[in-house]
């Protein structure tokens, strides 16, 4: 049984400690964090995934390398700066990074890796980040701190941790996010760090990851832009002295489950604090033919701009629902089609049934808005998340540099 | 040479007349086109492409079918309507449609495709077609209420004609065309309807609007979204009595290049008129390994909503160009990619050259944003057009149906 820890975050497992400092990164106010450390005790596993933009940060190569190793110690995070198309600059900026946090933590820099998030294109001060490193108070209460110091435009940080039982040992697992702008399926301008005292080795540790991410931050949608940042990193250090988990035992499902539900929790969470977003969306498509259409649909009708603006004006326009599962070219038949607005029945077989539109505008009114569509083909399903598509998104983005 | 006709359209090839009528469907304003026909004096050659999205309008599905057999006379079309989503009743209703403008023109209803636009899951008022369909007076000079009748949340008709020589006789080819949101590669809620006095076989015919639509109407896009109805039509009547334009041959490559600048300049004017719209954006891909590669990099980048979102703010932040091309899954240097924003020099070799930002905001400031994006690795290129993201975008799809 998941249980649910309240105020829980990254250093919720046993073991791990964090913190965050104001480094002058992102803005000149004193009390913004924008530079973190978060730490294990002890050598551990590290799985990652990243973004699958061609254009991709050094913060990220250098992680992305670092991580295959499997083993390390934590990571060093800063907003305010993507790090990114600086040139060769920026992988040395990169390194040095790992390099100030291992002499503050006194670790070896091989078992730090680094995330960058914010503009692209500007060299990372690096003046002010080694001013400042050692400013970082890593503690047992500083998962927060951590978490706030990798917001960006996000208006709130974004932490949850869980709880459940292995082998009759508590082991706890904790996340913390940040989102918000370029979010698509495949990541996007976001970080996710999880962490974990149970024990699990790299490999099995990766597809556990990799398997998790796929339902939970590969299915959310702000703006369909895909960031050249986006990382997911899960540390596993055993601190809770469970047993070791093994692949494709009852365990390894049970602990897949609980990742899942912080990876979900946090990937609605960035969702919900979409730039100008006012309301969740899910859509779940059920009855596909195969997992992988039931994704693309779900995603095609998720991400639609048509879709995101309809919600904004609580507008059953289910025209806009059916355009968007017709152009994801899954296989469907049209008659067999239909679509549910927050449970309300509107599309049988296709085609409208006489609802009473004011009903209909009165749950999509809700803060979450829930499109259940039935392809009636087979039996797999999907369910993907997007915000509405509000004025403020675009004057938001239409003013972010200057 | 090309030559433009003023004012020209679909009626300025010989042989060809056409007209529009109020009929009720868009709106109780009786001096609003909604329903019209267009219609050649002789049998002829008739091509077509559809929309690629699996729900698709009856009205599409009967006009494929007709355009298969390569010969027809003309076409009826309303707007307001889409008469998609509606059951079997939409191919009883599409076929009626055919029939009526038959009756009127005195014709074979196999001879006459259909097309409808506007809203999807409603079906045709069929009882208002019926009694005003005979009130369309087809002319020559009916061209233009024609594309009136056409359009749906168009602030303008779009009509051009060129003429050009061949074998020594003047042919001139004509065109119409709406949008305009749904707008997106691969066709969108637009229509569009070629004609052309010059002898053309129908296989011959296919062939080459499937080139000119492949380089100009899908090329655009105003937000992601494809229509289900979408559709491009070209009657090619011989009325010119100019030789029989063979494949591949001199005549062949000259008609295709005026075919293509008539499609070109429709195109181009649905994206100026796009929902919300307030600034044309060109975006040419050089230097790509392929073509395939050139189009993905400049479809990428045209339908990126960060980027629509800037030029909308007039903002030069060319992380998100960057960015864009780097999620579209091209061949790619970062370090040889070159970044022109109205031809100032911005990116060079994947790095910032250092511009005096006010003189590019002040570039940006034209009604016409050219990025120009050069990859460094290979000899092909594309050109894609979109239009900025605004405010009014949002607002008006958020209040679409109520």
């Amino acid at each position: 049984m998941i249980e649910l820890i309240q105020n829980g975050g990254v250093t919720s497992p046993k073991g791990f400690i964090a913190g965050g400092t104001f480094a002058g990164l992102k803005t000149r106010e004193q009390d913004t964090l924008d530079l973190g450390i978060l730490l294990s005790d002890r050598q551990s596993s590290i799985a990652g995934t990243f973004t699958s933009n061609k254009v991709v940060s050094p913060s990220v190569t250098l992680s992305r390398d670092r991580s295959r190793q499997g083993i390390g110690r934590g990571v060093i995070a800063n907003s305010g700066c993507a790090n990114c198309c600086v040139g060769g600059q920026g992988l040395d900026d990169a390194k040095e990074m790992t390099a100030l946090a291992a002499r503050h933590v006194d670790c070896s820099e091989d078992d730090i890796l680094v995330c960058s998030t914010g503009m692209i294109g500007v060299e990372l001060p690096m003046a002010l980040i080694r001013q400042h490193v050692s400013n970082i108070k890593l503690s047992k209460d500083g998962g927060s701190s951590f978490a706030k110091a990798i917001m960006t435009t996000d208006t709130r940080p974004k932490e949850v941790a869980v709880s459940i039982d292995i082998g009759g040992t508590k082991i706890t697992i904790g996340g913390a996010a940040k989102g918000v702008g370029m979010i698509h399926p495949n990541m996007a301008t976001m970080l996710g760090f999880l962490t974990t005292d149970a024990s699990i080795d790299p490999d099995v540790l990766q597809k556990m990851l990799s398997k998790s991410v796929n339902v939970s931050f590969n299915m959310i949608d702000v703006d369909g832009d895909q960031s050249t940042n986006d990382s997911v990193l899960l540390i596993a250090n055993g601190a809770s002295e469970s047993t070791l988990i093994e692949l494709d035992s009852g365990d390894a499902n049970e602990f897949n489950d609980a990742l899942t539900y912080v990876c979900t929790e946090l990937a609605k969470e960035l969702v919900r604090d979409g730039e100008g977003a006012q309301r969740l969306i899910e859509v779940m498509v059920e009855g596909a033919k195969d997992e992988e259409d039931a994704r693309k649909a779900a995603r095609s009708v998720s991400s639609s701009n048509l879709v995101k603006a309809m919600v904004h004006g609580r507008d059953p326009n289910w025209g806009r629902i059916m355009m968007a599962i017709g152009k994801s070219s899954v296989m469907l038949e049209e008659s067999r089609i239909d679509i549910y607005i927050n449970d309300i029945h509107i599309v049988h077989e296709g085609v409208s049934i006489p609802f009473f539109k004011d009903a209909v505008i009165s749950a999509m009114s809700a803060p979450e808005v829930k499109f259940r569509m039935n392809l009636n083909l087979g039996e797999c399903s999907a369910t993907a998340w997007s915000c509405d598509l509000t004025e403020e998104y675009v004057t938001f983005n239409s003013a972010y540099s200057t």
